[in-house]
């Protein structure tokens, strides 16, 4: 019931907190290496338009069993923000057939684990179990995908823990609540700028009524897609499913309705947040950007390898510059999330070490990438960054709940089984000069989002402003 | 057709653009007098429910005609920004009884005028004609209500027309695009973020169908108030509006849907706007603040008033600080805008003199304000507000057709007859203290944006930004 994929780094884990989506950028990002086993991958549909993907992997007795539904909370109605992530939570509360409670337990009890995840544009269900107890989980979760049964007092009790959970992610955390706004103010008109958690007056409103129309709306083997990765063959597999969820009819009216398109930006938004809860000052930028779905060809590889170089790990530009060369930051970096069914977004920051002012690490953090954009990249970032991709690919086909996130995350956002497998080959396709010609179209200040974070007690910056006339703020 | 009143001073005109409801300031702000004819209004309903306002005004053969649905922009479905606004254009279009383009005309060569105008709350239209041809343009009215055909060819006709309107309003005009700007980034939930012009990808999109189904969605007598102001009785009005709009029935499901509540918004923001075509650099800010309808008790007069002696005119403190002392502005000011259902808004703004910094202007505003909430407004300050107010409501009495929207404004949101008609009497219970109390209270940064827009060319800025850092940005 994790709604984003947790980070060690705490400003990673700032970034991915609001868009659950960039935690696939991890996942998509390491597709099927041609060496090993998901090269067999199957892809079929049942008859009720339930597509399935089989993902073999003999190594040990195991299998990663999901279902991805094609909505998430970027398909909430209007008002009703967190919707989509408190009807994960619900899904825990039983049918007829499962008391309340005890799905996870059952899961448990035959020895495996379970757990669900809600993005803008989906939301998961997951167990690991043996083999031999694949037609349960199969069986549990093709029941929960119709049946659900919700008492009063599980959805009341559970409110409280969603809200909980934002009070301890959000409220708790500044760079979290300053995420939060900056996420809110990329997105003018499209509903990624909502919060997957929900704003919170909207989600004290939340009620079992809201969340049966929405799952009565969106949950159904048409809207949804099943992956099975482990020691399984497709027949198998192709078997259990059809005496489960092909048992379930089809209804056309379940596929979401498309969301507004985001209209261009005309100018650069800053937001400002003084908190004296925050660690050292933090300058970050969002910037919109193409997903893998919605790029012109060979532009979102260009922008994963183009983020890679600048702003990827301690060798990347702007780590050098800010931490290593200038000392100006205590860390640096920055992403590109391709996944998304409507956009992507690219995004970097800066921790100020001790000392340092955060408006001259900004402009650090600005001149690097004005250099990048002027100079662009060597050849020799590029292979590095392109080798790293592939070992990453190597090792993340290693783990099967990570080769079932990448098929689950590549197919609910529209791609096809050749994309997500291609994506080595197209990624050996980008030329050097490719990485700055996507900086240079991308990193348009027009198109971002600027968020200061500064550990300041507020009612004195209110003074201060108030009295230098409030230019930084 | 027009969609705002147009204002004299260029910087209002811009302030006013996007949010049709400003105009309304105007209008709420100045309600009936004891002493002027429209004390005898009279206001009852239709068997349909269609709500009936009766201003009597017997100083000319003349009367002015308004019908007024509870539907704007702001009700629009997502993705089809600006269809509030092109169906107004389209009832223009015809019916079986009225050829296209034949409204307006007909209107005219009974010696009428006609227009319509879309804010976010509320559509309407409206006739100025002798009092003998009401019977003409209310029979009309009620046709168009229900009977509206479109043609293909007019709706692609029309859709020109209004994307003609956005090029020349807006994108000709860097205020105007800046201020669709910020509307958009204060808005991070609630549709008042949506221009009510459209956005223009999604204007390019409307159709016919589109139209018509927000037509037949919100056109309906029970959705609509009808205003007959000048040389009528309320018997008259009575007997014609039930033999013309009291022959439509009545559609419950026409009554629009909640809108989402704004949340509470947690840091500043700045929207930065570089172009060659501004004229002099110029500094604005928008706060959320509530409206007359969604105030508590007295905030939204003490608003009003706090405003007056603040922003308006050129006794106004800011206006004589930063123009007249000072001489760093060529023009400052700030209004409140009380309508609007679910929220109002204020702003203040001012235009650099020449061979000022515009950093410096908003720091002499942001100075008169700290000033002002700190030691508030004086008495003699208040009461000279108070007899503005008080005598441009006389004077808006004299105007038949600045009474009939009065009215129509305070009922489309929300508000009662007595609520508009004592608004004077609210406003001499507002006391001095109440000013400051409000611009404490509403002039929070966190809950604001701030714009700026400077007459450089953007791609001379991009490069001295690349050198600076962009810290201005």
């Amino acid at each position: 019931m994790t709604h984003a994929l947790a980070s060690k780094n705490p400003l990673w884990r700032a970034a991915l907190l609001t868009i659950c989506a960039i935690a696939a950028v991890m996942t998509i990002s390491l597709p099927i290496d041609k060496l090993n086993a998901a090269s067999k991958v199957s892809h079929f549909k049942l008859t009720n338009g339930m597509e399935v993907v089989v993902i073999p992997d003999h190594r040990a007795p195991v299998v990663t069993h999901m279902v991805w539904y094609r909505v998430g909370a970027a398909d909430e109605p209007r008002g009703a923000s967190g919707i989509a992530h408190f009807l994960e939570h619900l899904m825990f509360k039983g049918t007829d057939k499962v008391a309340p409670g005890e799905f996870s337990k059952i899961v448990a009890r035959n020895g495996g684990q379970d757990n669900a995840f809600t993005g803008h544009d989906a939301t998961a269900y997951f167990q690991r179990v043996a083999r031999d107890r694949l037609p349960l989980v199969m069986e549990m979760e093709a029941d929960r995908m119709v049946n659900l049964k919700l008492l009063e007092k599980d959805v009341v009790t559970e409110r409280k823990v969603i809200l909980e959970e934002r009070r301890s992610r959000v409220e708790n955390d500044p760079s979290n609540i300053l995420s939060e706004q900056m996420n809110a103010a990329l997105y003018q008109s499209h509903p990624y700028g909502i919060p997957i958690l929900g704003w919170e007056h909207e989600m004290r409103a939340l009620d079992r009524e809201k969340a049966l129309k929405f799952y009565e709306r969106y949950y159904a083997p048409n809207n949804a897609i099943l992956i099975v990765a482990g020691d399984v063959t497709a027949d198998e597999v192709r078997k259990l499913a059809q005496e489960t969820y092909g048992k379930i009819p089809a209804n056309a009216d379940r596929v979401r309705d498309p969301r507004p398109v985001e209209p261009r930006h005309r100018a650069p938004i800053r937001v400002n947040l003084d908190d004296p809860r925050a660690g050292r000052a933090t300058v970050q930028r969002l910037y919109l950007a193409p997903s893998y779905t919605t790029a012109e060809p060979g532009e979102a590889e260009a922008l994963d390898l183009m983020m890679k170089v600048l702003a990827s790990g301690s060798t990347s530009r702007i780590y050098r510059a800010l931490v290593v060369d200038k000392k100006i930051a205590a860390s640096a970096g920055g992403w590109f999330s391709g996944t998304g069914l409507d956009a992507g977004r690219m995004g970097v920051y800066a921790v100020a070490s001790d000392g340092a002012d955060i408006a001259d690490v900004e402009k650090a953090l600005d001149a690097v990438i004005a250099d990048f954009i002027e100079n662009g990249a060597t050849q020799k970032e590029l292979d590095r960054a392109r080798n790293s991709y592939i070992a990453s690919h190597i090792y993340g086909g290693d783990s099967q709940s990570r080769l079932a996130r990448r098929y689950g995350w590549g197919l609910v956002n529209g791609r096809t089984i050749a994309d997500i497998e291609e994506w080595p080959e197209r990624l050996n396709k980008v030329a050097v000069e490719d990485l700055q010609k996507v900086a240079k179209k991308y990193f348009d200040l027009s198109q971002s989002v600027t968020g200061v974070l500064r550990p300041v007690d507020v009612k004195n910056a209110d003074s201060k402003k108030a009295k230098d006339g409030k230019t930084k703020s």
